[in-house]
């Protein structure tokens, strides 16, 4: 794979830095058409939408088959403050500096992010300052349409099960067979391919006419008796509305007293999402829907998305989620912006199948740079134990961002709170507070990342209050807990000028022989025995406590046949404990497992350690209060 | 304007004809792109969304407009069965034939299908048999995504009401007022631009610092007191989901029993729809969105999306709506694809836009067929006194759909049942039912419409079944009514060569000096007086009876300024009366208001006449069963 020919966009550096959409705006992309030709993109694997986006063909998969693939990396952080430390920036900035600065080929890919917070709070999650995913407001709003064909299928599988548990309890079962099973014109009841699979599962011969079932038969085709208790598919929107948590349904005349208690998540959380980013083709994609476990049945048997009929008309809905979506850097290097799952509940990854595209184009001596999302303790083991056992991709190198700010709160400093005044500690120079953060928690993830055999480089984001004393201290620290090198870059102020020393850093620690990856755990252990593993291992725990409902689903789990899939861990990213407040290298703790779900379909168990909200709120005063648009010349401002 | 140089399709016309999906499948058709050309569109005024659809610009209208508009057709109906007549079947083959076969310049303007019934009960709406939208698993599925984003909008603006109110409910005064205002690095509390429009509205002067607002300005500025009895903004999604007709939300412990009674409705019943549907520009839909009531406050006062602050982020999150999306039909020919509100709650039209665009793209001696939802008395009626009112766009002519089944319907034939097989009635021929029916329903339909001033041309959709006997008799009954012309047309098995009898017709009585269009109603009459002039002249109800509720809600939309609104019925299409089971030409008969609802947004007021379903349900073996998808050759089949 030979290098790419790439036009570079040169931004100019303001000082002080504006703000995201200023910078966005002031420089104007390239047409993708033009991006995707220069990386060796064919004009008919891309689909335009619009002219700065595109959906790129999976085909280039069997295309560039013989191609090597590139060097492989993840982005992860120390445990941040609740402001984050810059991956998502540090991710574009890296590969601004491989690029534009470098001139390696160089891919970015990065999660879509969810519109809930981009009108909420937080606003979007496209970068910042001089390393940022341009345009960012189409990054930011609606991009080629997924997450609104997440949410339609998500909640066309939602409608469907309460209208199935509906049509079962106001219909006699003969009548329920009939019209699940229709005569057609020559008085035969054919069934569709979806029955017959269910069929197939019950242990019931395939018919041509289910008119030839036995009573028994009928019975247990028509009827799938959900037991309502164990229905885990929620509805989604991909709104922050708190007010959707938890809600009564089926309240209307017509429903007839078949109410039911239910909650709204933010589409992102849906296992649909997860499902998009773990899929490895079309024809996988429909297989892992097809498994999707919605509930148990009254006999405590798992009732599936197959047996609800929706199998096909959800990948139908999700068709063209699978093909990533091709945009670029604010120094015109390409990004694949593609799925965007939670971190707690999902795995927090985007997908694989932008991975492996990506890793494809560069060729050999290229690099694609993708980003996990929360701390590494949950991103960066998560990325290698669910994303990378998934795609069977091995990774080249961790990228473990840091920052002085986080260090110091780690440290010891005072609570950083969103919206507060920063406290003196984090503004003025403080070497024990800094040596008390890397002593910690850099220390610790470090040792963590080293734990799967990959060579980690820490990236220290420059922040204007770092002094150089700091800087250097967080440097040495690190390299002496076993990174492969430590750097401070400037990418946010500078662009990809201010990542070159990481970039070349990071080459370095990929040159030679390919490292040994390890898995953490190996998928034979009890459900048990890997939650405890992650738990010591990862987290410091000196073990884990199972609630009783937490002890009946893994034994639920492991009966259904559901215990050879790997472990998700919800938990909170603000510490490497369950508690929040704890920071620093928490040690002497039980790690408490307070409930455990399953997406069977993506493929993981995912225990609850403490409370995960599902669904964002909007406050007192969101962000759009702040968004205006000119409706002549279409600028939008306040985005964020 | 020249005639344009459009290739057309010829598909191969097979006997019996195959399923829909089966005939879009075999005509592969034109990249979206040399569509544009042939018209006339520059590139740079559209925007691909992959290679069988785009958007087009609105700069069109700037460009062209000194062009002379083209012919503006409307196609309506009689008063159908529950099976459809085929409206939009003849649309397409009305545009078929005068493209494709009498060569002249033809856009057909058609409505966006909701997803929801895609995956139930109805299937998709892209015509059907050799008249069709293609490809039609595209004109099906998600589009461009316009629905997508008004679901997003539509959600974005219904948590805001949620979190405002209990924001406001449970924070003191000066809380929520410094959370609204909060302070800037200088100590200044700048109000951005939608909050200084709402202290214009309380008659507040602008000021650059809140601080300076006295104790009493501060409380009209921070609590809008939204009397939750009267919000009339639900939630919205587009899928069938009855259980969400009627529920509960904020049952969660967070929300501090703040809970609510509210529902959800399809996406196409959303306002923000039928916004879109009669917009004539960015500027103006945003000003629409402002003017948005979602309830009222506890002294009586309108409040609006303005007042809750999303004005620009709503109009940000349908930016790209505005532009009218461009699809093919069958034979080539090309289709705008654009808006698709509900025809009940609604009015049930197509976009303003696109006919607007596409009345400059045919030019003077060109065509723009659009169809109007549900039976003339609704549709038609709808289209003349409020989108063309909007528009102040002129028709030229009206096409009225009439089947020998429905016909017989109204002439005293039994029920006709969806999913139950037809009586011999309608099987077999029978001149006294299509007599009864020509003589009440149709012949009223054509009166209705002669009141408008405008040439009716009846076309006689032709079914198998139909005699030659049956089908004379409904042309010449149809004459002698007042309809300039009546002819039968056979589009749905021949494609554009089995309507250019009804094409040949329609150019006849579109030539010569326009007609003199004129209003129903002036919009100076009182609400009330609207309403029973619709219902007196079109209905031919004796007057209207207000239910209580209905009165009082005519009074505070009067005394709250909408009073000059036009009036959009909310009423079955299954009869001329609110009662569906009347067929024929009901008389002697009160139409019953029960109730009567303000879109100010959208810029109507709709009396609800009986009940409306806003969201449909799933029936026990929905279509989805049928739904398959080929993971490999991506062929999608059983969507019809």
């Amino acid at each position: 794979m030979s290098t790419w020919n790439v036009e570079y966009l040169k931004p100019t550096l303001l000082q002080p830095v504006p703000l995201d959409i200023a910078i966005s705006r002031a420089q104007p992309p390239k047409d993708i058409e033009k991006v995707a030709a220069e990386i060796g993109i064919h004009p008919d694997e891309l689909d335009l939408y619009g002219r700065k986006k595109a959906k790129v063909s999976l085909d280039i998969l069997d295309r560039l088959t013989e191609v090597r693939n590139g060097k492989y990396v993840v982005v992860a952080g120390i445990t941040p403050t609740p402001l984050g430390e810059g991956k998502s920036t540090t991710t574009i900035g890296l590969v601004q500096a491989l690029g534009a600065h470098l001139h390696k080929n160089v891919f970015a890919c990065v999660r879509q992010p969810s519109q809930g917070p981009t009108f909420g709070i937080k606003g979007g999650a496209a970068g910042g300052g001089y390393s940022q995913v341009i345009p960012m407001e189409e990054f930011n709003l609606h991009l080629t349409g997924d997450i609104h064909a997440i949410t339609a299928a998500n909640n066309l599988l939602a409608a469907a099960i309460d209208a199935r548990m509906f049509h079962e309890s106001t219909q006699a079962t003969e009548a329920l067979f009939n019209r699940l099973a229709p005569k057609n014109k020559q008085g035969v009841r054919p069934l569709s391919e979806i029955q017959l699979r269910r069929l197939d599962r019950l242990g019931i011969p395939r018919v041509t006419d289910a008119e030839h079932l036995s009573e028994e038969q009928r019975v247990s085709f028509a009827r799938l008796n959900i037991d309502p208790a164990t229905i885990t598919w929620n509805r989604v929107m991909d709104t922050n509305d708190r007010f959707l948590r938890k809600i009564e349904i089926g309240l209307g005349p017509n429903e007839k007293g078949h109410t039911r208690t239910t909650q709204f998540d933010i589409t992102v959380a849906s296992e649909l999402m997860a499902i998009l980013a773990l899929t490895t083709s079309l024809a996988d994609m429909q297989k892992r829907i097809s498994r999707i476990v919605i509930g148990s049945d009254k006999t405590g048997n798992p009732v599936t998305a197959d047996d609800i009929g929706v199998t096909d008309a959800l990948t139908v809905l999700m068709r063209d989620t699978v093909r990533p979506n091709l945009m670029q850097t604010l120094e015109g290097t390409p990004v694949f912006v593609h799925a965007g799952p939670f971190a707690n509940i999902a795995h927090g990854q985007s997908s694989i199948l932008a991975d492996k595209v990506a890793l494809k184009l560069v060729g050999q001596d290229g690099f694609v740079i993708t980003e996990a999302g929360f701390g590494a303790d949950i991103g960066m083991e998560k990325f290698f134990n669910i994303k990378c056992r998934y795609s069977g991709l091995q990774p080249s190198a961790v990228v473990l961002v840091a920052t002085v700010r986080a260090l110091k709160m780690h440290g010891g400093g005072p609570a950083v709170v969103a919206g507060a005044p920063l406290k003196h500690e984090y503004l003025d120079e403080n070497i024990p507070l800094v040596e008390g953060g890397c002593d910690s928690n850099l220390r610790k993830q470090i040792e963590n990342a080293n734990k799967f055999g990959i060579p980690v480089v820490v990236c220290v984001n420059k922040f204007a209050t770092d002094t150089d004393k700091e800087l250097e201290l967080v440097c040495s620290k690190a390299k002496s807990y076993g990174a492969f090198d430590a750097v401070v870059s400037e990418h946010w102020s500078q662009g990809g000028a201010g990542a070159v020393a990481l970039a070349k850093s990071l080459v370095k620690a990929t040159e030679g022989p390919a490292k040994e990856f390890k898995f953490l755990y190996d998928l034979e252990l009890s459900l048990e025995e890997k939650i405890a593993t992650i738990a010591k291992e990862i987290y410091g725990a000196d073990g884990i406590e199972l609630s009783a409902e937490a002890k009946e689903k893994l034994e639920r789990y492991t009966r259904q046949g559901f215990s050879k899939l790997p472990i998700c861990m919800a938990k909170t990213h603000l510490s490497l404990s369950s508690d929040p407040t704890k920071k620093g290298a928490p040690t002497g703790f039980t790690l408490p497992i307070r409930d455990v779900r399953a997406s069977v379909g993506a493929g993981f168990i995912y225990p609850l350690v403490g409370e995960m909200t599902t669904m964002p709120g909007l406050n007192t005063r969101p962000c759009f209060y702040d968004i205006t648009i000119d409706p002549v010349t279409e600028i939008i401002d306040g985005l964020f």
